[in-house]
């Protein structure tokens, strides 16, 4: 018999509908799926012969979706800081990566952020690295609802040699997890300076002729967008819309530089962004136009990028970050308010993956994709808005208890599908290989 | 006998010298001070009488110096958020404070405050506030270093009537206090519009008769300079400095408007900025040009500002955001690098303070206030780089422990001069009378 679960939190935070509180409710899970959202009482009596959980001093809220991240680069973390872009890639990520990735890295190191992802909240990612197998398999290890980017480009690298074959690759690894619950894949070229038009068209094609999303960077840095003023004669987001891609199945990661007729655009097509708050800052690619977006309709999630440029996998950290940045942007401190940011970070981020009606909220009949914050904390209180304190105050250590797909992943800060002492042993081992003189 | 107390962590980083990281190392507390830093084998040997504390898998460094803050506010934490400054204060801040500030809030207050920043990692707080008794009786209970900025302004508040009264009132706690290791006094003039020319002449010729310390906010908003413009027919910083209070003794909150020109004066003149990244997010106020400030010579701290508009005392946090901030505002990804943010957090908030003889960095002689953060969470491995993890990715619930003043505040995370449990119900308490009807 499928087991069913009520848990009792002292807030519940459904996401859906907006800006709502519940006290004294309880939201019951059955198999994978949320099954009801009741009165307490109700739920003691209705569902008599469950487990019932109490959270009496914790908030209960849809698990945080990371719209952007390349998992495996947290064997890379703290590797090279305080460069400029060209010399951090060019004198130290790539050479490692060329030293290193490998499926055995890609499955390790995605394992291993994963384990920190879901010790910060996290129930989905929409990954973006190379070795699509090995990302997937981390996925299916972990629980975690993972959503693969396969990486798309011109240039070789350890994993293929050119875009046909980072293609085929892809549809390949897409095929052998096609029946696989919580796994799912995304084409993901890889930025409009390393893709040319052809790959774009074909990419383009497979997608829609599969049904498959895509994830790409864009507008990340100024660089960017003078080299194709150059080399194509006009901005990177008008070249892919006339190469047909700007539509509801595009995720554009970063999108940190746009004029207000750009923003018009990604409203007009559908197109959703990933925010990067944190990379956005610390490789100083500037200030993401958030308040305008939100404004123009633009659907915007957001994404912690790699640990090579974070350098923490912390969706709760960044939520906070986008709220702050946001405000000081617009020069509007009433600008994405705490619901909005909470918003940003779950059912933003599963209708930028097409997956709304699965996940992203506490609404009967979604994947019970849910987290528990526990609010008892010195840093927590006094207590005037649960939704204050979450998204201003709080820290990820807070974050007690991760359902995906109704399985709980952690338990009380334990992990219950991943070995926290045998991932630390491997990053031991890796961090040897890539530098055996650190500290 | 004084007691004698080896500290063996995995690394010391003792920020003076700089960019300095030592391994096989032990620290040596004796009494209130550091006494020695020598090689860990040696340590077991000369100071084989003493206790000896393995911290494995740490780094021990300067505790943490908040260079602005407003600690009973934390009382107030997210009572009022998303909103427009003169909105948050004229219908939530200020009736708040006006209702409910006396010295029993701010002894509360601040004790609870100092709670949450010892957990977080910081040592020495120059607060700014009301009941500048109540604040250093908080400081001598909890332990925490503590400079209590008295505010003065021209308004009438529940604690004094008018300027004369602020300043009496701050000369009579100095007074009491006088040989209470650890806590000491500044005047804090509010902030240019609060203040006339003739309270500022009479502070400068108090500071100066006295050799007391000055803390004021400056150049917080383009709306304060605008009204200086309006008022004085010059800038605020302008103004100060005819009035004689731009110094070495001055520490100026915020500036987070400054022409070059601005940036300049204050390097002649010695003066020192808190910045206070999280704060200025919040409110709109703007991004301070922290890495202009660095190249012209400013002695530049962080703060954390009060709980009501940050809303974390996390000065940890504060340090990796001023790192980020720094890079985008400035462009370049090589501003402020992550020893420089450590830097700016420990010895540069001591020379602010003019003990950097004292406090600020782990020189023998100094004050054992230090503490140790275990990085041997999934968070922070692997690890290339220990600064890096510090600033980039570690978390402020990484803090294991505390020394002030050579005594152990924090030990494994229990706090020893506070009762969290008591600290939690008057916050329950306050809560109910602050707002009785929230969540």
């Amino acid at each position: 018999m499928t087991q069913t679960t009520c848990l009792y939190p002292q807030y519940l935070i459904p996401v859906e509908p907006a800006a709502t509180v519940l006290s004294d409710h309880a939201l019951v899970i059955r198999g994978k799926s949320i099954l009801d959202i009741l009165p307490a009482a109700d739920a003691r009596r209705q569902y008599a012969e469950a487990s019932h959980i109490p959270l009496a001093t914790h908030a209960l809220m849809p698990g945080l979706i990371n719209l952007h991240a390349h998992s495996a680069m947290s064997l890379l973390r703290g590797l090279a800081d305080d460069l400029t872009l060209m010399e951090w890639l060019n004198h130290h990520i790539w050479p490692a990566e060329k030293q290193h990735v490998s499926d055995e890295f890609v499955f390790d190191g995605s394992c291993y952020a994963m384990a920190e992802m879901i010790r910060g909240g996290t129930t989905t990612v929409n990954d973006m690295y190379f070795y699509h197998d090995a990302v997937a398999r981390a996925g299916v290890q972990s629980g975690m609802r993972t959503i693969v980017g396969c990486s798309i480009l011109e240039f070789p690298t350890n994993y293929a040699q050119n875009a046909d074959e980072y293609l085929q690759k892809a549809m390949n690894a897409r095929a052998s997890f096609e029946n696989q619950p919580g796994i799912d894949f995304r084409l993901a070229p890889h930025a409009p300076y390393t893709v040319a038009d052809a790959t774009f068209q074909k990419i383009v094609r497979t997608a829609n002729q599969h049904g498959i999303g895509i994830h790409c960077h864009i507008h990340e840095t100024e660089d960017e967008i003078n080299s194709s003023l150059q080399q194509y004669g006009m901005r990177p987001l008008q070249r892919l819309h006339q190469l047909g891609l700007l539509s509801q199945k595009l995720i554009a990661a970063h999108v940190v530089h746009a004029s207000d007729e750009e923003i018009t655009l990604l409203a007009n097509t559908g197109v959703s962004v990933a925010h990067n708050p944190a990379s956005n800052l610390k490789l100083a690619s500037g200030f993401a136009r958030i308040h305008a977006m939100q404004n123009a309709g633009v659907n915007v999630g957001i994404g912690t990028d790699g640990a090579a440029s974070n350098n923490k996998l912390d969706l709760l950290g960044d939520i906070r970050l986008a709220a702050l940045l946001a405000k000081a942007e617009s020069g509007n401190p009433s600008a994405l308010t705490a619901h909005q940011a909470l918003e940003m970070a779950t059912l933003a981020g599963a209708k930028a993956l097409g997956m709304e009606q699965q996940t992203g909220s506490l609404v009967p009949g979604k994947f019970a994709d849910l987290i528990a914050i526990d609010l008892s904390y010195i840093e927590t209180q006094p207590l005037f808005d649960p939704v204050s304190q979450i998204v201003y105050a709080s820290g990820r250590e807070q974050v007690s208890h991760v359902w995906i797909n109704g399985q709980c992943v952690m338990q009380e800060r334990q992990l219950t599908t991943l070995d926290q002492g045998a991932l630390l042993s491997k990053a031991a081992w890796w961090q040897q290989q890539i530098k055996p003189q650190s500290c």
